[in-house]
């Protein structure tokens, strides 16, 4: 694209996004100015987040499609902003691209993170175009909006409270093995479960649900599984000063991914608690049974499952396994991803 | 760093840019959570923007410390609120690292950040930390708050309006230039200047300024000189559906610059036209005397130099110089850069 020159490269992603987010309510000024501006809702907090997806390390050129990576891209934060209880509203996407980019690959990744930002009416109102030397990296800012007293955090789970998550674990890392493993044996490799695949190139935000339960006063906390559940469980029970104990015969492991490890030889259970699926992960207490009931009425998909309980002991992290009691498997850190 | 890992670093970055920011007005969850929540000023417009730094593409370790990189990332972003005549409140920074990057660097670039948003009451209120095999990168959002009514845009100027320009040019443009001689000659070079290298090492965001113009309608349009004065005088008139008529003699050429390229034997206008000073450009017609004498009044550093007029034709950019009417010169795209 290095021919093109920024002015109409830029022209040709705008074209693109300027299609998201519908009716423009809010919007003062767009793409193309300075900075832009928006009208935030009357009394509402602002809610921000930011995410960035590497080539080579959060994505891999084999098998996500350019529409995937952007998808994804907008995806990992509008789930941040899901487990807050937010309603994502903006967002600014920072491109970093290699002279020797498509413009075919540049605007496949406009249109699948437009694609999520029409579904989610979530105005793409500003970015950045840059050059780098190095791996492509689409970097995204998202903004939300929620009520006070409305908001989510990690850290108000409270000792006895149940742990709810939602969907189902361990498919995107499932996904993730699948694809990768078709790359390297093509063919002659097992055959990948597109649901699996789907999960991990597609992640589905939480977005609904996240504010249902918000707006409910469903949970005392919550956190997204960007870094899978283990690492969700123990970050949560940590910012909430308490322990917990995960049923580990709760858990409500992909099916397909199940499968996929067992026949690998994979414990199924440790491999899914650490499989970023973007699903939410949140504590309620006796107080929330009622509102999280009103909740569910409003929002049934995905179906949410208790797997546990945050304990008074904040140095215990437990899986209980077949009648043992283990220490729970932590998550990875996205940095060593 | 890549032994620390991500909470680790998370940590020391974070305790190093919690400093920024002062009293926490507005913040109702900082860093630490999926997402930030602030709690933004009644009746006030929200003003978003983003701008990457890339190693070298905007900046080289060869002559820019960690701190000044830092700075930049930060001041780059503060430069287009000011464009917008917004106040800085909350920043999020995105940090993309290798695994061979040490502490003490990633230390002394939240430092450098840390130093600029101090100056500014801007709280880092998140961010993101992330693996990459390439070149170093710092990405900054900035939100700033403004005033309905009292946004300045690209395109409210008018023909017959005049345009202003802040401080000195050419300063940043020749700085580089300087920097870059004293790496490669060492000291058989010509002595830098080192007011010229700290304003493109560090430029000073014309925050002050902005707010005071658009607060007292002093401006019917602005734009920061991101990408040099010729680019941004091509941008506003354009935005503003009008011509432009510059006139060289009447430029604020910051004298050690212009030594500098007349003693290498090149066109001081021209050049410094090009160099990306983060001055402040605006136009103003008869209406906004008054209110422009009062915002001086009120901010009267840096100086504003009155440099050419608003023309009817829009397709004429004109450079007035020795009687002669000259195509304006161009500044030059980020994306080329």
């Amino acid at each position: 694209v290095s021919e093109l020159g920024e002015r109409a490269l830029l022209a040709r992603i705008r074209s693109r996004l300027g299609r998201a987010g519908g009716p423009s309510a809010g919007l003062v000024v767009g793409i193309g100015d300075d900075a832009a501006v928006v009208a935030p809702t009357r009394n509402a907090f602002q809610v921000l987040t930011t995410d960035a997806l590497v080539e080579g390390v959060h994505f891999d050129r084999r098998w996500a499609a350019p529409a995937d990576i952007g998808f994804r891209a907008l995806a990992v934060n509008l789930s941040d902003l899901a487990a807050m209880g937010a309603v994502p509203r903006w967002a600014l996407v920072s491109f970093l691209l290699r002279d020797q980019v498509s413009l075919e690959d540049v605007e496949g990744m406009a249109d699948g993170l437009s694609e999520l930002a029409i579904r989610h009416r979530v105005h793409v109102i500003g970015g950045n175009l840059a050059r780098t030397s190095g791996p492509m990296v689409i970097d995204v800012t998202a903004v939300g909006e929620a009520r006070p007293r409305h908001v989510l955090s990690r850290s108000g789970g409270r000792a006895g409270d149940a742990l709810f998550v939602s969907g189902t674990i361990g498919s995107a890392a499932a996904g993730l093995e699948m694809l990768a493993a078709e790359a390297r044996d093509g063919d002659a490799g097992r055959a990948r479960d597109e649901t699996c695949a789907t999960r991990f190139l597609r992640p589905e935000p939480r977005v609904r649900l996240g504010h249902a339960i918000a707006n409910a006063g469903a949970a005392t906390a919550a956190i997204d599984l960007s870094d899978g559940l283990g690492a969700a469980v123990a970050e949560l029970a940590s910012a909430s000063g308490c322990g917990v104990e995960i049923d580990a015969e709760a858990l409500p492991i992909d099916p397909a991914a199940r499968a996929w490890w067992e026949h690998a030889g994979a414990d199924a259970v440790s491999t899914a608690m650490r499989s970023d699926d973007y699903e939410l992960l949140f504590a309620a207490g006796k107080k929330q049974g009622g509102p999280l009931r009103h909740a569910r009425s409003r929002v049934s998909q995905p179906p949410v499952t208790r797997i546990g309980v945050l304990t008074k002991d904040r140095r215990s992290f437990v899986l209980l396994r077949d009648g043992r009691r283990e220490e729970l498997p932590a998550g990875f850190e996205q940095w060593g991803k």
